[in-house]
Formats: C-alpha cells, structure tokens, sequence
C-alpha cells in the first residue's frame, strides 16, 4: 500500500467517524435536555478515564482505557445504539455490532484496522483489567448523566433498582472505590 | 482533602463537563447538517491522534498530545466558541478563556486541577513538539469538516483561501505529512 493509498484509508475512516455524532442514545444531556450523542458520550468517557485515573485497580494502562472508550461505541454508526435495558434488542446486539466492525475497521490499512479491532474485542469481552475499567466508566457515564437529569432514562423507561445494580456491577470490579458512588446516586434520584 | 472531597471535586468538575456538549462551533456535522458540539468535536481530534500518530513528527507523545485535545476547549463551557475568523470576538478571546480556566481547573482537587491546567496552557502557546501536534489536528479537523459539508462554515462567512492558508499553518510544522491533504481540499471545496 503506498503511502497516499494509506492516508485515504485513514481519511476514509476519520470522515466515517463523524456519523457517530448523529447516533442518539436514550440518556440526556444535563443542561439542553436532549438526547446525548453516542460522539460526545465518548469525549467525555475518555475525560473520566484520566480524571478517576487513582480508582483503577493497581496496573490498568489508563492510555490504553482511554484508547478502548474512544471506540467503544464506533460500530453505532451501522448498528445504532441499543438500550441496555431493551431486552429484545439486545438479543441480536452483538451479531450487528460484529458486521458493523467488520466493515468500520476494515475501511482503515490493515495493520490499523486489526489493532483497533482487537482493541474493540477486547473491550467487548470486559475481561482484561484495562477492559474492566474501560467497561466502569461506560457504566459510570451512564450513571452520572442520569443523575444530572433526576433519574433521566431510568425515570423514563421505568427501569427498576435491581436492573441498574446489575447494569452497574461492573464498576465493582474495574473501579471498586466509585461503588459507594453508585449506591448514593440511587439514593439521590429516588432509587434507594 | 479526604478521599471523598477529593472524589466529590473529581465528579464536580465531570459533570460540568457535560455543558461542553451544549457548546455549538461554526462546522457542521456531515450528516445531519447541524452545528457540531465542541464536545463530539474534541472526540473526533483525540481519535485522530491516535490514528494520525505517524503524521507526527519525530518524539510526539501522542497519548499526551490526546489528553491535550480532550480539554482543549472546556475553557468554552464559560467562554464560549470563538470563530476562528471573526477578529472583533478573537480580539478578548484569551482573556475570556483565561479566567474560564482559573474557575474550571480549580474545580478540581489542586493536583489535578494545575496539571491539565499546564496541559492547557501548553496547548495555547503552540511550542512544544506535542502541543504542536495537538494544534495541528485542532486545524485539521475544521478542515476535514468543511470538506464533509462542501466548504461548510468557509463558504457559509465568505472566508477566503489566504485565511484558510493561515489558520492551517500549524499543521506544516506540526504533522508536515498532511499539508498536502490541505491543499487538496481546498481545491475540492473551491478555494483552490
């Protein structure tokens, strides 16, 4: 591949990127209300991954979390987001975000394509110490944007306390000490 | 500062984050054709830092050039966006984000807070190998979102291609490889 063909791949995916910031997802923004977007979810997932850095568990490479949580939600851009409660979409999330991480990633040179990829795996699987806290702070986003709306989608769509334990549970394992968080904030939006 | 005043001014600073994404620039977001966020927009600069990073040049620390363009604009959240080419508002600009700086940051515990205010600061001067960097992906995201929208926020306030050519030369010292993308898309828009 030369050296043009490779930087209109990177290109070709850079502009494919921007489609991200279209993909509503059911959580709201604090101040407009509106439905926050998939993009700036990410930005400020990837903020949080340094700035509750001291909560990771001992040698989480926190560059890498903040690499995983930058793409974490890329293969929206074909599959949409699914709401984590939505128990019928949830059934077939992962056969479309897999086609639609087929297709994003391949778009890139290969080497680029395969490194993220695997990077996207990995954070998908939730196993690794970095993936686990990658997966925290998705669940802590949701969390706090919830509490900046009174109980935002949860309110919303009805969602029970035992259903946002569960959906939280992760946070346990990748960033134990925002556990007591958690629980204050169901406190807080009447879900205590 | 206990541990839970220090969490507690960690989740202040966060959730005023989110008013980042109620922040409108003048670029448009391709598909849906509204004005993007400086939110999303700080997203799409730190994933292009990484899949940028062999554009940079020789000892850029690219996860440290990535931390610097996820807060290269929180400053906005009180500032607001300044359009690059309006000089009247350019004019009071680095005040405005100055004393923006000093109630954002120091919402933070002091650590952190005067460490992303250096990151900050190092960002606006433009000196450094990675500020450098960071600046020049800054440069080059207007431009990859001008071209999505066929000239976009360029054609939209009439800017001409000698202002275009100087808002984008940081990208000659800060990732040379890209220069040649810039006049390229300023043919293709019709700035040529």
């Amino acid at each position: 591949m030369s050296g043009a063909d490779r930087i209109d791949r990177q290109l070709a995916f850079i502009g494919e990127l921007d489609r991200l910031k279209d993909i509503a997802r059911k959580t709201r923004v604090g101040g407009s209300g509106r439905h926050e977007n998939s993009a700036e979810h990410s930005w400020h997932l990837a903020a949080m991954a340094g700035l509750l850095a001291e909560h990771a568990v001992a040698g989480v490479d926190v560059g890498r979390a903040t690499r995983m949580v930058l793409v974490h939600d890329v293969v929206e851009i074909d599959a949409g987001d699914t709401f984590a409660f939505d128990e019928v979409a949830q059934a077939d999330r992962a056969d479309r975000e897999r086609r639609a991480a087929d297709r994003l990633f391949g778009l890139l040179p290969p080497d680029q394509g395969s490194e993220l990829r695997l990077l996207w795996d990995e954070f998908e699987e939730g196993v690794t110490p970095d993936a686990r806290y990658a997966v925290a702070l998705d669940r802590f986003g949701g969390l706090l944007q919830n509490r900046l709306c009174d109980g935002g989608s949860w309110a919303e769509h009805g969602v029970t306390r035992a259903q946002v334990l569960d959906r939280m549970a992760p946070i346990r394992d990748g960033a134990p000490n925002l556990w007591a968080i958690v629980l204050r904030v169901l406190d807080e939006v009447g879900l205590g």
